[in-house]
């Protein structure tokens, strides 16, 4: 558990079991999330919500770019969103889409996140 | 020139010069774009469209992340589109938003991307 590749691996496993009691072991207490301090506390509480959003919702990697304190991931999801999603009224429908995610560590934690999510991608299925 | 990161700045400032006959030495012939075959013909038709969608575009990487093959970048854009972008009507104000994006390069050249734009960032500031 060395390298950010090998880090970021064993925090995916830690969101797709929900152990959330883990989640420690990642972020940092004063972890930023897209420019504000969220903390490890308001982090935890986004995690819960996205699984109360998407029920099946899962963490797989598709492509992983890291040096020593910057670690870059597309995400790819393919779930059924309950309601609505981004603002989109998913409703329970199937989709697939992107999301492009840099992290930054310190002390083998995650500290800042800076995320995308692939909307436009989303409303096009919804057509 | 013989870095990913090295090779992605120069790339940029062929860009932002839009020396249009230097994207060959940076871009292969049968370039991907989010998983669709565009070729090096239809890479530069993007990017000639975005310089007409958007007159004052400027690439300029926030944060970039490389190994041997793939390289990441978060590209901020500050600029004034003026019509439509994305299906949203920007109509010449001007707007700040993220691009997280990854290259794959072979013999030194990009040929696999996948972008990202942040649109919802886009869509809040328009209201």
């Amino acid at each position: 558990m060395n390298t950010l590749p090998d880090i970021y691996r064993h925090y995916q496993e830690c969101l797709n079991r929900q152990a959330w009691d883990e989640l420690k072991i990642f972020v940092a207490e004063y972890v930023y999330y897209n420019d504000q301090e969220i903390g490890l506390t308001g982090y935890l509480s986004m995690l819960k919500q996205n699984y109360r959003d998407i029920p099946d919702l899962y963490f797989k990697a598709e492509l992983l770019v890291a040096d020593s304190s910057y670690l870059a991931c597309r995400l790819v999801f393919n779930c059924a969103p309950v309601g609505a999603f981004m603002g989109l009224p998913v409703n329970g429908r199937r989709i697939r889409f992107s999301e492009n995610v840099f992290y930054e560590f310190r002390d083998h934690k995650i500290c800042q996140v800076w995320s995308v999510i692939d909307k436009a991608t989303i409303e096009q299925q919804l057509h």
